[in-house]
């Protein structure tokens, strides 16, 4: 079974949003084996909409269709869609009950005409019902071929995929099995990696592929099977898998979702430790990815983001000479926050970071990208020094990653 | 003059990365007037990679391709590109130079034998050169078309754009010009907005259109215009925001690349007045968000993210009595945040939040999705709960630009 996306809008054509849809489309229908085979973006503009509905259904047995489907004038798809199955639009009452339901209880009240038009459907399509917004989904069979056509608004899509579209492909198609595991790495680069795994690499059977994928000191590994034992396949990647991790067990930080922040997480809830961060430079990004994640207040205590240098002394107590004598940026001031965060939250574990994210110098004579990182544990207090580029955004990033490898690093140690 | 935008790599069909580097491609070429029609994924697989490039250069003159460039073996870009265009690969002394530069100043060291093939260019390409890692982009002219094979990597990728494959498709190609403003507004629903300004919208000149892009209590109206006369156009979509401004001033935040967040640094840097944060639910997003952005240590002081319920009278010595009396959601307990954050940072204006962003109840009564956010300003404390519904990111999202959108409202009062 192949799919095809088409997502539908301007505003990705000319750059102004990320197409994150697709994403997660894709990644639905992975599950239920059916792989995507092309994703293609293009504007809110009939003609083009017609012709590229034309070669995805040449192509692919489902397609998936995401935009263009609100309440204002540029949302042309619901109208073109009419036109590609020779349809006419006719009012849904459910859909309309629905609409003026939502406006009831909202801050604003007033139902529009155009939010009335919203209840307008084709005929020939079975409607999918959006508890989340105005604009309803729409499910057309031609052959044994299906045309979905979704709102853009992200958690709109995402509930209808997850609670009607995937639901309703299972029942309808029978399909082979893809099956996924990914593993990650952290602290080691993709080359040197590749050169470690080359044996084992060459090694795997035909239907196993393996992809690298690095990012900002993370490097994943995916394996990727496909067949019709769904129990074969699996077993035999988790083979391949154990023979990976016997060669590469040191760098390997999680599995499939796992982040960095995820792999901290059940380190310290496996060993009832607690964590606190002082964040200076990364300007709270530790503490956001942390709590990003569900459950860390088992463990996750609270951060202090010191951004201003005066509030390194008025929060974090830090002597106001430390600063004076050796700068803002520097050894002796990021083991003074490490140390202060730890006892004033009084954690097991803590992180310090403090440096010069750039683009210009600020009140430290420390180079742009240059950033310290003291992790303190029970027992003791270790500081590193970075230099992570001139890219503001990559020295916050790589400075975050940096930090939570170190820290597993010293809790691995202390086991 | 059209573009399109092939990227290549299986992450991205089967939905574990979400395709940022054609929203940058497609706002850089927008920049100098070439429009991209399509943004095409397909997989690392030679004979797809192949039928895609044909159907690109039929409909477009300049193709850009991303990804598939690295040193392992599941990289194929090189290799069919170079067959597309029945070229062989050579080895580009220059490329090898600046690998082997790259790997002595590494914390890696170690050049392998897959970093060396990366020196292998095809015979016909203009080499692009990567200051960033170790693929060199390449650049093809066909007839009066052009082909730009780049690294997916992001930064390297969005470094060989700048440096390089805009500087050569402005010397090769005369275009006519494409112009963007966008209109960023809060707090207003898109279908309210779409209704008062319905009659501006309708007189909106051909040349002009316009696009409406919601997003977690954002709404953005972006006015696209194309013409020969530079001026021309900008002058006219100047004109039509004039008109827009007069209708719906009190909800513009800013224009372009515009956040609540540049919003408030603008508005506090030309006041000079500071800011400081305590973040419960939010878990440091708002400070994080803030210090993305450069210059911002002029007004933000700083953060305190008392997650655990314990660091709120740690760390902002609230008494332990209005707890345990009022919950850790409410409003006594955001109040007290407030103006102990704004205390001990000596800022001018305050945010504090607390809240269950879910899946599960917490250590409070309050219902998933409810937030108490508290704004300290230098006269008095506001304080407004909501209930962002279930969604645990979005409860985090809707509650840090509802924080940022109510800072702006006492700021602007305070004038």
């Amino acid at each position: 079974m192949k799919a095809e996306i088409i997502t539908i809008g301007d505003e990705i054509l000319i750059g102004q949003i990320v197409d994150t849809n697709s994403a997660f489309i894709a990644k639905e229908l992975n599950k239920i084996g059916v792989s995507v085979c092309q994703i293609t973006s293009i504007q809110d503009e009939k003609k083009h909409i017609l012709i590229t509905l034309k070669e995805a259904e040449a192509r692919a047995d489902i397609i998936i269709i995401t935009g263009g489907l609100g309440p204002t004038k540029d949302d042309i798809t619901k109208h073109t869609i009419c036109e590609y199955f020779n349809d006419t639009l006719v009012q849904n009452d459910a859909v309309l009950a629905h609409i003026t339901e939502l406006f009831k209880n909202s801050e604003h009240k007033i139902l529009t005409k155009t939010n009335v038009q919203q209840a307008l459907m084709p005929s020939k399509a079975i409607v999918l019902h959006n508890e989340n917004g105005t604009a309803a989904g729409m499910y057309f069979n031609k052959g044994n071929k299906a045309f979905i056509s979704l709102p853009g608004v992200p958690y709109e899509m995402e509930a209808l995929i997850k609670d009607k579209v995937i639901p309703k492909l299972v029942s309808e198609y029978d399909t082979p099995h893809i099956y996924h595991k990914t593993v990650i790495t952290q602290g080691v680069a993709e080359s040197v990696l590749a050169e470690q795994i080359s044996e084992w690499e060459d090694d795997l059977p035909e239907f196993i592929r393996l992809a690298y994928l690095p990012s900002l000191g993370i490097v994943k590994l995916r394996l990727s099977a496909i067949g019709v034992d769904k129990k074969k396949i699996e077993a035999a990647v988790a083979n391949e898998i154990e023979g990976l991790l016997s060669q590469i067990k040191d760098v390997v930080i999680g599995f499939d979702e796992d982040s960095p922040e995820i792999a901290i997480a059940n380190l310290l809830i496996e060993k009832k430790q607690t964590l606190a961060v002082a964040e200076s430079c990364t300007g709270g990004i530790i503490a956001s990815s942390i709590t990003q994640n569900e459950g860390v207040s088992a463990f996750f205590k609270g951060a202090v983001v010191t951004y201003h240098t005066s509030s390194k002394s008025g929060i974090l107590d830090i002597d106001q000479r430390i600063i004076q004598e050796y700068s803002v940026v520097s050894e002796a001031v990021v083991k003074a926050m490490v140390l202060s965060v730890k006892n004033k939250f009084d954690s097991d574990y803590a992180i310090a970071t403090t440096g010069n994210a750039g683009p210009k110098k600020g009140d430290a004579a420390a180079e742009i990208g240059t950033v310290f990182i003291a992790i303190a544990t029970p027992e003791k207090v270790v500081v590193e020094e970075f230099n992570f580029g001139k890219n503001r955004f990559k020295v916050i990033q790589r400075a975050k990653n940096k930090a939570l490898q170190l820290l597993r690093k010293e809790i691995l140690n202390a086991k």
